[in-house]
């Protein structure tokens, strides 16, 4: 326990303390030691990354994704996995098992290895797909460093400019960097490892759930690992332990056939506009607390455990209210942990007629209201959705799913067409779990440092149904930087972040 | 009275009843006289009028304008009119008096011939400017009657499609032709006549009330008539005693100084979609009526003899609403005519971000209301607009005329622009005044029948400041049908409404 007690001395918070009860094991100096093989393995890392981005990885080029596992496969084999692709309905998944002696748990590493199509017009180098690096940050005014092939040294503040830099190829190379340093060390795995590289994810991963069917086996583990997305702002290792889900639902309120001239029928004929808004405020109260009938139904309040993992995230709030040009957060005094555990509803777009130079003198035959209901674990997709409808049904409107003819627009004052099509659950492993203790308390002793915990994040894992049908623990590692440029052009990686990430990675593969 | 009498019991309602006290002088068989005359002089009348149509009338087109202005001072100065041009700051006025023996007051008689500009691509014939004799109406399949020149009758169901044809140049014709009438019969105009022809009423009239300063003496008179705008749907004669007026305020709502992601921040961010709802759903009620403070005041009851003038009006409101598609009309229970009577709150276009395939997982920037307050005489532009700054404060708001900058928005948690320039107020001539029943009388002596009477129609008249200004009352006559295509392509006016005009316009000058 004298190393724990240390670690727990030098990192003197609450939050932290309560996880040492759980047993982890990396081992002491890990951190050392990973750090000085990836010091003098520098080019080879780098350089293995820059190969794998150096494939196209649109997953609708078959060709190139076919290009990728096959890489992917030998790099899995090249470090003692029994490899290979597991063919599904759309893009191979590549496989790789390594079983360590002793073992008696499984742990499934979760990567993927397809990308955002890319738009090489918008890019500063010439092709998304040649790296390019640089001294810093682009819009910084950074500059290419040459002879990416032939550096021995990497700054850590340096960025390496390709599509999946960040999302999500360098975290595949830094779980392959951090086996090869444990293998040097002569450090074990604590657990049997189970790596899974998805070449779908960027299109919602359609082929995860159908392929656990035909490869159950092989997709069996204690807890499931996500690699994927940005470490918090602050810099500091990350956990994830929830996503919010996501139901799209679009609201047209309707007028009359064709827009109206406003003098002559401005008081007689209604106004489809203002209904809408009427509509939408009957949803949220000033203070942003939806009104919907059993919106919030399920959700409990917070522990003081859980509550003080809330607390503990070093959001820095001014900051963001600053950058985004807000004197006050939606509800006062609530914070942005604390916002993110509860649904949302969200008005993402609006319109109706015309605005600005455009605008005239009518009455609007409807207007559109755009929603997203972002999901929590206790409000499902299927039942918010049932929610919001009845609610509009209660507001007097008769609900329809397609434009009203005739008959339906004589016999109901108030027409809604309501479309809300697929959405995504929520997920949220409990940060108190043994498995979410365990990672913790690995990466504290790792970093000295209790790392930041997100008890749900605001955004949506496609792949949550998948975790959902796994139906064991899964917990996200983000590692890349959180300013990246993912989804868009000029992605990139920063280089101490990926040799952050090798040291991340020896930290949960020895918990 | 004998022949008032007679004429009450053929119409036996009690809105005209009550007029027949009122003096009125259109002589016996005068409707007889004057449909002779016209059914004589058939092709003269057609004639002039596509002789006036075939002069380019964009009031941007000077050189035309001058054509325009020359041929109607002859056209006038051919009746016996001292007819000239009365200079402007922009086009010419052109401007005839007629006096009459014995005559103890004076009519100003206000037309224009100014028209919308074309665009030539958008209409069935090759020159709107050049116009074509049509059987019927264009969207009803009509064909051309050939040989317009040499015609000698012209069935009433005939259109002649041309600019201007219906707004507002068959007017000045059916005037013309009026007075030619009246010198064949040898039936004497009862008041001294003046005609004032405006050249820019397309472009809100800007030299009018200017022109009062200059040319007082001739626009002084005891009541304007102004020939402009179609006649009720019903095709009966119609008077119209006022019109709203116009206030346009367009209102921004911010939110975070660029989209945010909406898993990211939802419940965190504000969203000013959601704020634009809110504000706007607490400026009217669910039935419509508008809750800003202030909105209604000064506007009493409506007296039993103005409802009795709202009730006569023949709105077809079940076929009106068949038409738009609508079960109900905002308020249940009001007609149209009553919602006229009171200032609207209209949101006329609506946006956010995006709808439908455009829409993306964002807090948007930022929402826009465009909206219009009609007004009527009671409510004034200035004030309401005031009204509703003072509402939006009420609501929480720091109210801005520009796009806030860094310090606003770090104090302010609730920002909105609004814009509101210009605007027209609305006029109302009491129907119950002694011009407006003398007028009533007029044609419901002339046609047999009580003319539909408009206390005040939904639109907004640009002429309303010359109104204001001149002091005395003024009282619409609207001639051309109902659907004329009038700003649009294919405008058109129906052949039986110029020849009614004429006798309509007989009416007037000897009431």
């Amino acid at each position: 326990m004298s190393r724990h007690v240390r670690v727990t001395t030098a990192v003197g918070c609450v939050a932290f303390a309560c996880l040492v009860a759980v047993e982890a094991s990396p081992p002491a100096n890990l951190r050392e030691k990973v750090e000085r093989y990836v010091q003098q393995h520098q080019k080879a890392i780098v350089g293995e990354l820059v190969t794998l981005l150096s494939i196209p990885n649109d997953s609708a080029d078959q060709e190139n994704i076919r290009e990728n596992a096959a890489l992917l496969r030998e790099m899995l084999a090249a470090r003692g996995f029994e490899a290979e692709l597991l063919e599904t309905q759309g893009n191979p998944l590549v496989y790789g098992e390594r079983r360590v002696r002793d073992a008696s748990r499984t742990v499934l590493l979760y990567i993927h290895y397809d990308g955002q199509p890319v738009d090489s017009s918008q890019w500063a180098q010439a092709d998304p797909f040649t790296p390019v690096l640089r001294d810093g940050r682009l819009e910084a005014g950074a500059r290419e460093v040459p002879g990416l092939d032939s550096l021995e040294r990497f700054d850590r503040d340096w960025r390496l400019y390709a599509r999946s830099a960040s999302d999500d190829k360098s975290p595949i190379v830094a779980l392959c960097a951090a086996i090869d340093a444990l293998d040097a060390a002569d450090v074990r795995p604590s657990s049997n490892l189970r790596v899974l590289l998805d070449g779908e994810e960027e299109g919602g991963s359609p082929s995860l759930v159908p392929a656990i069917d035909a490869y159950r086996d092989k997709l069996t583990a204690d807890v499931m690992l996500i690699f994927d997305g940005p470490a918090h702002s602050s810099g500091k290792p990350t956990l994830v332990f929830g996503a919010r889900g996501i139901a799209p639902v679009e609201i047209t309120v309707y007028g009359p056939r064709f827009p109206l001239h406003s003098g002559h029928y401005g008081n007689w004929a209604p106004n489809p506009a203002m209904r809408l808004a009427q509509l939408l405020a009957s949803m949220k109260d000033r203070e942003g607390r939806v009104l919907v009938e059993g919106f919030y139904d399920g959700i409990g309040p917070v522990s003081p455990e859980e509550q003080a993992i809330l607390d503990g995230v070093p959001d820095d709030l001014p900051s963001l209210m600053r950058l985004f040009g807000l004197a006050e957060p939606e509800r006062p005094g609530l914070s942005l942990q604390e916002a993110l555990q509860r649904p949302t509803l969200n008005v993402r777009g609006m319109s109706s007629a015309y605005v600005g130079q455009q605008a005239r003198t009518i009455i609007p035959e409807a207007a559109i209201a755009a929603m997203d209901i972002r999901l929590v674990k206790e409000t499902r997709a299927r039942d918010m959705i049932q929610k919001v409808l009845a609610h509009v049904r209660r507001q007097g409107y008769h609900v329809v799913e397609d434009d009203p003819d005739d008959d339906t627009r004589a016999l109901y004052p108030r027409i809604a067409r309501i479309r809300a099509r697929g959405g995504t659950n929520a997920f949220r492993t409990s940060p108190l779990l043994p498995e979410s203790e365990r990672i913790t308390t690995a990466l504290a002793l790792v970093f000295g440092a209790a790392p930041v915990r997100i008890r749900t994040m605001g955004g949506t894992l496609p792949i949550t149904p998948f975790i959902e049908a796994l139906g064991f623990p899964a917990i996200s590692v983000p590692t890349v930087n959180f300013v990246n440029n993912q989804h868009s052009a000029n992605e990139n990686v920063r280089i101490g972040h990926v040799f952050d990430a090798v040291v991340a990675m020896a930290a949960v593969l020895t918990m």
